[in-house]
């Protein structure tokens, strides 16, 4: 049977479920063996690039007394591999999204939802689909986990449709804090409550100013403009809207933050009622306009009858209008946890070795 | 460069457009060599397998003086290849589609719109999916066109995800017909100049029965059902309820029909107002339910708030629950239309020739 074998960095929640899904994985066609595991201080590693056992790797992880191997030490050990080699990279670490070119180069397959490398500087995203190695590069859960939107959205561009605009709600978070704050039926929440409230369910990072700055949003448009076909210097070369009120920028901590929230809410309060009398609702979107080259990280207002007026949740939305597809292609769900994110990456694993095992 | 040849049966509008589409084809990384095109009466054939020119290959089909060839003579021809082959079927034909297991047997893939095979007998699906030959098959375009469907429910299947519940309206012309009757605003159109409507617009069949009858749907469910698991007998092996009153389906000519149909719109009325009173609307749907076994085309009542209440045009829409998305993941755009279903098959051809080319 053809086999691949599979190296994985990251052992956090989304490492942990794909590690639990490709053990589980039953396929009829494909072996996947995996052969290294590591987190930034330890690795369990195939010095003979026999299989280890998948089910028990994180134990065997945990007790292992080998340090992790630098960036060039493991590209030495994989491209060496006697099968083909997918590395799956299942952190956010911007060092390891900066030397894909070099995996790559060497042969050796990318499978991610490590947004880093494809957000970062646009040389850096040509050294990695402009390279003369023979790896291929899958980031699908990179945006929105494991909808389906890079691989549709690169399909359509492959064929040869021409993206017009793409609009979407790609942050969970702030799908969530938006969907609750600017309603179809009036309500008189505040922006600083709901913040508060999301901030004590866990569906912020523990300061929510990480999620309100847009910066994670704006990675994402930087990613989906790039495969529309705009040369996106990188990932804050646009306007991006800050949720967080320019007095509120430097203020130390998280606590003072949510302490003085509150005194900006008429600000929001006004946006909301402006919003309302035109039978609209705010949400927290990212925009690209591609014959116009403009992409931007904004507060849009949308028709009560709009798709993402419904929007329930933290469910992100994507909206895609092309040459083909002139009323939108709409793709909407869950954008984030470990589950769907893990599905995403091991759906390019999938996809990967088809092309490559043998 | 790694090649494939590609055989396309077909010339129809889908069958245009994807000649245009593949001619338009810039791939860096795979030639696509145009080996075979027929309809069902003439064919241009490549005796020494050497590629056609693809953008004047219609024209030259024109002038062909070559017959078609049997299905046993294209196997023969195709399975002498030199390179590894792809049979595009672009057609709606029943007897090619319950040939597909003998192009598999001998190592031909096939990428296909033609709904035919999938949602035939279950005896045929298991014939060509589990086929000892190598030959891969994708149809992603045999539901919902070039929406990404087909493919993203394979991958949560394979990756472990459990499907729980899939709904969704499958057909654009009763979706339109759905859309325009019963609407969020109250509004007083009658069914049945609805359906005139449609078919002066040239949305329906010649005989807008062949849409009311649901069995275009039931064959799309079908194959979701098996997707998911379920092992559906035939595409009418499961309720479907028909839009046609039964004093209707014996009249002979569709002129008769349509002058009959006002009579029955008090029933439609009737049904209408029923659900407003519970502000919902009226949808025409196909359900499958993983854990019952049950599945359905039927007539099914939406909160206004339900994405499928706020749906415009001729869209299709598909709502898909499993234990991953407990909030369903929703895909919904144009699932219909020339160049939308061509995209699907050239995604699917991209994605076979990435497998197999040498």
């Amino acid at each position: 049977m053809p086999s691949v074998n599979v190296a994985v960095i990251g052992a956090g929640v989304v490492g942990k479920s794909f590690l639990a899904q490709l053990a589980a994985l039953k396929s009829k066609s494909i072996t996947y063996n995996l052969i290294f595991l590591s987190t930034s201080r330890k690795a369990l590693i195939s010095s003979d690039y026999k299989p280890l056992d998948i089910a028990n790797a994180l134990d065997l992880l945990k007790t292992s007394s080998q340090p992790s191997l630098s960036i060039a030490d493991l590209i030495a050990y994989l491209k060496e591999s006697p099968l083909p080699v997918i590395l799956v990279d299942n952190t956010s670490n911007e060092d390891l999204a900066k030397s894909y070119p070099q995996f790559v180069e060497n042969g050796i397959s990318i499978a991610t939802p490590n947004k880093k490398a494809f957000s970062g500087s646009f040389k850096l995203w040509n050294e990695i689909f402009n390279n003369s190695g023979s790896g291929l590069v899958y980031h699908e859960a990179s945006v929105g986990a494991g909808l389906p939107l890079i691989s549709p959205l690169k399909e359509m561009v492959e064929t040869g449709d021409k993206v017009v605009q793409i609009e979407g709600i790609f942050s969970g978070t702030l799908s969530y804090i938006f969907n609750e704050f600017s309603t179809i039926q009036p309500n008189t929440a505040k922006f600083s409550q709901i913040v508060s409230v999301a901030k004590e369910l866990g569906y912020t990072e523990p300061d929510p100013r990480d999620d309100l700055n847009g910066l994670d949003v704006a990675r994402k448009v930087t990613i989906l403009a790039r495969i529309s076909g705009l040369p996106i210097e990188n990932s804050t070369s646009f306007p991006i809207h800050s949720l967080i009120p320019k007095e509120l920028e430097s203020v130390e901590s998280a606590a003072e933050y949510m302490e003085k929230l509150p005194n900006f809410d008429a600000e929001m309060d006004a946006l909301k009622s402006e919003a309302a009398k035109e039978n609209k609702v705010l949400r927290f979107i990212g925009k690209i306009d591609v014959p116009n080259n403009k992409v931007s990280v904004e507060i849009a207002k949308f028709d009560f009858s709009h798709p993402f007026a419904s929007l329930k949740g933290s469910d992100n939305v994507i909206s895609i209008k092309t040459d083909r597809y002139p009323n939108p292609l709409i793709i909407q769900g869950a954008g984030a946890g470990a589950d769907v994110t893990a599905m995403g990456v091991l759906g390019d694993v999938i996809k990967i070795a088809q092309r490559i095992a043998k």
